[in-house]
């Protein structure tokens, strides 16, 4: 069992390390580009005996605890069965 | 046209900033975790006009020349048309 987990910042804050990222591509020449913004990825793996529940109760917590910063970021969680 | 891309550590390359995440993770008392490995995630838009083919160009090589490095990441790409 694996969990993806997609940490972004909310649409009101600013990301300024996505606009020089932003700035960067279009130094570089790179035309059509009107917005990048940055985020997190995170891919947990869970031991072979965890059930389906407890895995996404689990990345949840650690998710809203541990990842993200619930005040300025959004969070979102993909579980997998592929073990 | 949105793009979105993910940018992992190859297998083989040390996380220590996961395994920071992990050990934290383990303090908190969270069990049944194996794993936990950080990658970054971005999210790229695209001026209207914009057709799918230029975009996946566009976006391929923004990936591999920008926001990757080749030697030790991996790097995935979603296009999607949300516009």
């Amino acid at each position: 069992m694996t969990a993806k987990v997609y940490v972004t910042l909310k649409s009101g804050v600013l990301d300024p390390q996505g606009s020089a990222i932003q700035h960067s591509v279009e130094l570089m020449g790179t035309q059509g580009v009107s917005d990048i913004r940055q985020g997190k990825y995170f891919e947990i793996s869970f031991e072979p005996g965890m059930t389906k529940s407890e895995a996404s109760a689990t990345v949840e917590r650690i998710a809203k605890d541990v990842l993200a910063n619930p005040v300025i970021e959004d969070y979102r969680v993909e579980l997998a069965t592929d073990s």
